[in-house]
Order: structure tokens, then sequence, then C-alpha cells
């Protein structure tokens, strides 16, 4: 008779993960998984994204992290794309996204008419790196006034992931942060990041940020 | 003969911290729990409030809690007080500090010195607020480019708190943010606590927190 082994719970997460991807992959989905700190703009990022998208043909759909509220898919509600909205709430609080999240959240979506999918993570600069959802990018946000020093003082996310937005660059003259030290800062922790700063308001970098995930898809993985 | 019985780490814990808070009766010490967002400007405020509160003759000590790095203690050494630097990482890299690591913190301090007693959190809206350190009060810090919906989004730690600090208040000019709404959402959440705007550049608040401190210690408890 064969000894029942209780996986753990890190292992339990990853097969849920790998299910998300073969899933995605079977659909030929892009799936981005967007982290950073509470308040970087993420959401407003998404704002700005999924109409650029739009225009050059491409469909978008949107898995929202949080604890609570539905005040981040309510914002999306005007782009008319699928939204859901995945609260950690009544699961314990948690303070990231669990593959399971992800999953029971694409019963609500119908891949096949999808593009991109964003999962816009709960705000933590810290838990969220830890968990796999089965997305083929990681996006960092960092807020230009959180600071130079964050990518040392937070590196497990800067290393998780493959391109970190330098966000809200139009606040740039009115902070005492070097802009370039922050690049050093988070090639120190991880070499082979991409560096986008951008600005949601102005415009600034979202063409490149549009270029960056339109190659994401052509080269998925 | 009894059963032996596995406390719950949350039981240890809060044990840990009614050790602590025992101490730090014992001495008189005013103990305040720092938490917030990363980079919402905790460390400045302490560059701020500690020489504020020396002029008016306290003696300050900070344990500065990170996941690594011992950035922001050196940025403190400057004040000529004590500071311990309580790293997370090699304790599994914890999101938030624990009462265990305060206590080993302590052994580093002579509190018979020490008027009040900061402890800077590590930054994360979520998790730190699960943890009771030992402290006399909790205080979180907001700052503005945020953004108002951040105590509906993370209900526990505005209502885990006694005073919220609204940081960066000398932003307000450049950012679409409305400083009232911010205070009406967090009233929302925790019809007690009480909000105090900031800038630790302009020194808008400072004397108001430096008296919210001095009325904490008269009425310590």
């Amino acid at each position: 008779m064969e000894i029942p082994i209780i996986r753990d719970v890190l292992e339990e997460s990853n097969l849920r993960a790998q299910e998300n991807r073969a899933l995605f992959d079977e659909h030929g989905v892009l799936v981005v998984n967007i982290m950073s700190s509470p308040g970087s703009g993420k959401t407003m990022l998404l704002q700005k994204t999924i109409p650029a998208l739009k225009e050059r043909g491409f469909s978008s759909a949107v898995i929202e992290g949080d604890i609570t509220s539905t005040i981040d898919s309510e914002r999306l509600q005007p782009l008319g794309i699928p939204v859901v909205q995945a609260n950690t709430e009544p699961f314990g609080g948690d303070c990231h996204l669990g593959s399971h999240l992800v999953q029971a959240a694409l019963k609500h979506l119908d891949l096949s008419a999808i593009d991109f999918l964003f999962i816009e993570n709960i705000g933590n600069l810290v838990c969220p790196a830890e968990f796999y959802l089965g997305e083929n990018r990681r996006v960092v946000v960092l807020s230009l006034p959180e600071g130079e020093d964050k990518p040392l003082k937070y590196p497990l996310m800067f290393r998780e992931c493959d391109l970190c937005l330098l966000s809200k660059m139009d606040l740039a003259p009115h902070l005492e942060v070097d802009v370039e030290l922050m690049k050093t800062n988070i090639r120190k922790t991880n070499g082979h990041i991409a560096v986008l700063p951008i600005s949601a308001k102005t415009g600034e970098g979202l063409s490149e940020w549009i270029a960056w995930l339109l190659r994401a898809r052509v080269g998925q993985s």
C-alpha cells in the first residue's frame, strides 16, 4: 500500500498555476501578472493600455485582485471588456493572488475571445512575487514617489520580474528622486530586467510599453 | 499525564508581544509601531520627529524593520540615537515584523535611557497590521500619491491604527487626489482614528504630530 503524501501548499499552488498556463497556451492568450506597492498606478495603466491594444486590433480581459472592494473593477468597466474581480477576503484576506483564485476567475472568461489577459495583483511589494499564477510575463510597477531604494529593500520582486515600469514620471520635477539611481538599483538587483519610465498622465513611455507587450505576444513562452 | 499542546503561531506571537509590553511599561517607554506601504516616508518622518523630541528633552530609539539591507538604519545614524536593524531575511524573509524579532532587538537597547521607541515596520499595507508587537500606539502613514481608495481596499490596517498621517502633503498641487475624500474614506473604515496631514519636506503638521506623541506619553496605556 502506498503512503498518501499531503503535498505542500506551494506544490499545490504550482500545480494549479500549471493548469492555468496550459489553458492560456491552448487559447494563445498572453498573460501578464502586474505587481507593485499599493497606489503605484496599476489600474490607471490598464485604463490607458487596453484601449491602445484595441486600436491595434487586440482584445483584452482583466482579473482584478484585491483583498476587498470592487473599486478597481468598476474603474475598468467603462472599457467594455471582461473584468473579473478576485477578492481574497472570503479566503482569509490573503495579501497576494493565488493560482486557485485565478483558476476560479477563469471560469468567468471566454479565453478564445481574448488576446491579452492582465492580472492586476494585490498592492504588495513582497508576497505576490512568491506565487506563480501561470502567467507568461511578470511586470513590477515602481512609482517615482516610492524612492530609489525600493529595489534594494524588496529585491525578490525585482528579481522575479521581466519588466519594471517606472511610473508617475510626470512627478519627477516635484520630487527629489534620482531616476538614474533608481534604474541602477533595479539593475543591480536583476541584471536582465527591462526598465521603462512611463506616465499614464502624459503618455510618456506608453507606446514603448505597448511595443513590449506585442513583442511578448510574438515571442510567447 | 497532561497532553502537551503546541500553541498556535499567533498565540506564541502574542505572548512574546506581552513580554515586550511588560518591559516597555516597566521602563516607562512609549512605543509607536509605524506602518505603511513602501515609500510613504516613514524614515524621513523619523528624521524630523526625533530631533524635535530631543529639543523638548525627550530621548528616542528606533527598531528598523526591513526584509533586507541597512539603508534606513544608516539614514538615521547621524541622529546619534540607538538604532537596531531587524531584518527578516534570515528568518524566511517575512513581510512584517514579529514580536520575537522585536524581543531580540530589545537586547541591544537600554530602555531605561529611552522615552520614545519607534518601530518602523516593513513597508506593507497588509500583513504588519495582523501582528501585535507590544506597542502602545499604532500609526499608519498614507502618502498622497497612493490615492483616495486605499483605506477601502486595505481596511484592516486603518481599522487597527490609532492615527493616520497623510504624508507628502507638499505634492497635493501636483496630484489629482481629493484629500477630503481620502479623509472620509479613512474615517469610513475607522470612526475613531485620528487623521493628520503632514509634510516632512515643508514641516506641515509636524508640531501637531509631536503634540500627539507627547499626549500619548501622558495618557500612556
